[in-house]
């Protein structure tokens, strides 16, 4: 391993150690200030961003970039620069996360336990072609005191550098020295980025964003704790006590809205009550109006096929019999893998089989069924007649997202602040010893404290 | 891998589904079963505590195995077996860790989400001689919902095997189906734990409860999220500002109450003023009196050789040189690794670099430099003026320990039950799509909902 790497590595741990006694008013103060610099070199960034562009667009001719890849590296077009400077100031205005008292005791007269969020301490960020994640999830780890190691994609090379230098400077020029420029970082080898992922005595969580394969590769070599989800293969179960209007709608939504996120739906179950009573012809028809290609089971296929007021064109075009790994696939497209469950049980036994543990929903009015639904599926998020598309950190009111997580410790869901800090305990005693308590001895009082009591 | 493996880890999820339905008042009639049970069938158990304990006595014979082990292993002497029998109602009464709300947001009219606490799903306990580990921890699993598969030390077989059997008669027993006895299941080999650790799938935490060696070949061979600790490589820093009655105090409890504890001390880091003012003197004359060898840095060794009121027996005894290695060294024993430092900020760099992020302790009078070694110092307990043998799930007033954890995210420090809990979101809704909002459309309005709506 090269020694540059772990001195990165090593001065983003020094680094988070002098964060930790920022205030949250510094903290601010740094975000306003890296919002002001990068307003006053946004020329230098642009210039950054056109060399970078330069190349891509070869790439582009050359068929060797999507043009949806090109248009994500592009910092100058529009507004999209302001957006960027907005965001920061956006960050600057949440409460801050650390510093809360979430557990006050008096374990004796002297002797007062505290446990106080902190920050976890290196971040380590690893993302694809958008390079306004470099601003993005340096102003969230800063916010949450987190100091952080960054890498991009190699097409945003030039902008990533240049607004990590922008941010270092920022930082610099602050008239206090507990947030070190080394408090952000950016590494741009994929060599860098397997050595950091060996580096578990520095880098405390790993936060990747891109895609699926990224995530997977990552999940797979590092012992670091991984906050993220690799797939997210949402389900919409729809009951037989559904009301058809509202299975319309959530299941029009989930799949459509915006197929390429993590909380589209992927699967869809429906109670065979529903094919029998004929009830899912209404479904099946808005979803190929909605240009959807459904994927079905035998079943399924049958029934679609001799509903009357669906066209033979979108029988002919959009209907596929489905395969087993269809169930396990996130289309990120106008697709969805359809099948019948004879009960909300076995929709439950489906889901938690074939799901990613991110959102699903059920469509019913029976109020226990839904609530069956709701505590048995082993997902993050678990909606009862609402659209998988709800699930994420803006929507949910937490005025940023870190990350969805599909994990099943520390964070789940969209992940706001909060999953950018843990906690410590600090006890507060006058020379007491273990050996003073016991039988015989003195005795733990365990009494509640009033929080408030905790001066930072 | 064998497929009898794989159907265990399946069966756990499986159990760890329908536990997700159970009240608060079922899991403790189970758990008053299993108390009854284990108490009727505590003969079966006996005897097969016998067997354990007769090829054991023959290893300690063949000096293959030490006597404290062989003491660990027996559960019939005097009242051990009662005493495990009381931690099960102790358990049943703790307060339930589930079924809390952590967050309630109206995300629109009709649109409410509400953050709540569940079970995070199937564990995993690898633990060494102690059969009684198989009582506790399948408590502490089934109190917070979880299920849980054991694998307990190879000279346990037979102690283990039956009080496993008997818990799962007691679960057989009860009079509703929900905790099917698939919730505790035992492995025996090796080769068991080995799949299991690959079977992510299947296991969300991993709780190892033993050795060192033990932790850091689980550590080491899993993806799946682990809480424990490695090491407890616990320090005490006398600030030049310390009161030395105090230091005296915390210093030989922190070192002596216990020394085979992970949060005993094992390194003593001395304000290098406290040697030229010759205050030192008295700590290191209280610790040889108590019995402690200290392996010291040269300055340390020459001090304390030169103080006229330590006997020349101890100076030759125990006092040793130190090298670096000692200050990564977890002791467990009457050993202590001394040097000096200039200030906090070295000490708190010291604790960074070498400690394993437990317990560290500050002895000073000094508000100012405490909040700064308490803020600074890397460490899931931070304390004041207190022996580092408070940190404990008891002594914190939990009521139970799950263990302790130095990991920096999901929990950390003494753990009790709330670490074996996480939270999903669930979303109330009424046939809304993430369509429905937005720039000209409807707006959310993200107001905190009082959490006692939510009706479980």
């Amino acid at each position: 391993m090269s020694t540059a790497i772990v001195e990165t590595a090593r001065a983003a741990r020094l680094a988070s150690v002098s964060l930790q006694s920022v205030t949250a008013e510094q903290k601010n103060e740094a975000l306003l200030k890296i919002k002001q610099v990068l307003s006053e070199r946004r020329e230098e960034i642009f210039k950054a961003n056109e060399e970078d562009k330069k190349i891509a667009e070869e790439l582009v001719k050359q068929g060797k970039l999507s043009s949806s890849l090109f248009k994500r590296l592009d910092v100058c077009q529009g507004d999209k620069f302001d957006t960027i400077l907005s965001g920061v100031s956006d960050i600057a205005e949440l409460p801050d996360p650390t510093k809360k008292v979430t557990l006050a005791t008096k374990l004796d007269e002297g002797l007062d336990l505290y446990r106080i969020t902190v920050p976890v301490g290196v971040l380590l960020t690893i993302f694809e072609a958008r390079p306004e994640v470099v601003v993005n999830i340096s102003c969230l780890a800063l916010k949450s005191g987190n100091a952080v190691i960054l890498k991009g994609g190699k097409e945003a090379t030039h902008t990533n550098a240049a607004l990590a230098r922008v941010i270092q400077d920022a930082l610099a020029s602050l008239p206090f020295k507990d947030i070190p420029k080394e408090a952000v970082q950016i590494v741009e080898t994929r060599e860098d980025i397997n050595a950091l992922l060996d580096l578990d005595r520095y880098i405390d969580l790993v936060v990747p964003r891109g895609s699926n394969s990224l995530v997977k590769f990552i999940q797979n070599n590092t012992r670091i704790p991984v906050l993220g989800h690799a797939d997210g293969i949402c389900s919409v179960y729809i009951d037989k006590d559904a009301d058809i209007e509202k299975a319309k709608k959530i299941v029009v939504d989930s799949k459509t809205n915006y197929t390429a996120a993590c909380n589209s739906a992927e699967t869809l179950l429906v109670n065979e009550a529903l094919l029998q009573n004929g009830e899912f012809s209404k479904v099946a028809k808005v979803l190929l109006d909605a240009g959807v290609t459904l994927k079905c089971e035998e079943n399924v296929l049958n029934f679609i096929k001799s509903v009357s007021d669906i066209s033979d064109d979108d029988k002919q075009k959009k209907l596929q019999p489905a395969v087993e790994e269809d169930f396990y696939t996130e289309f990120l497209d106008l697709i969805m893998a359809v099948k019948t469950v004879s009960n909300v049980d076995d929709a439950v036994v489906h889901i938690n089989e074939h799901g990613s543990k991110h959102t699903d929903a059920i469509v019913t009015e029976d109020e226990k069924t839904a609530d069956y639904f709701m505590t048995r599926v082993d997902a993050a998020g678990c909606y009862w007649n609402a659209s998988t598309r709800f699930a994420d950190g803006f929507r949910y009111g937490f005025g940023a997202e870190v990350g969805v997580s599909t994990n099943k410790t520390h964070a789940r869901g969209p992940v706001g602040l909060e999953g950018l800090v843990i906690y410590k305990y600090k006890l507060f005693g006058h020379g007491q010893g273990a050996g003073d308590y016991g039988s015989g001895k003195k005795q733990y009082k365990h009494e509640t404290i009033d929080p408030s009591n905790y001066i930072i």
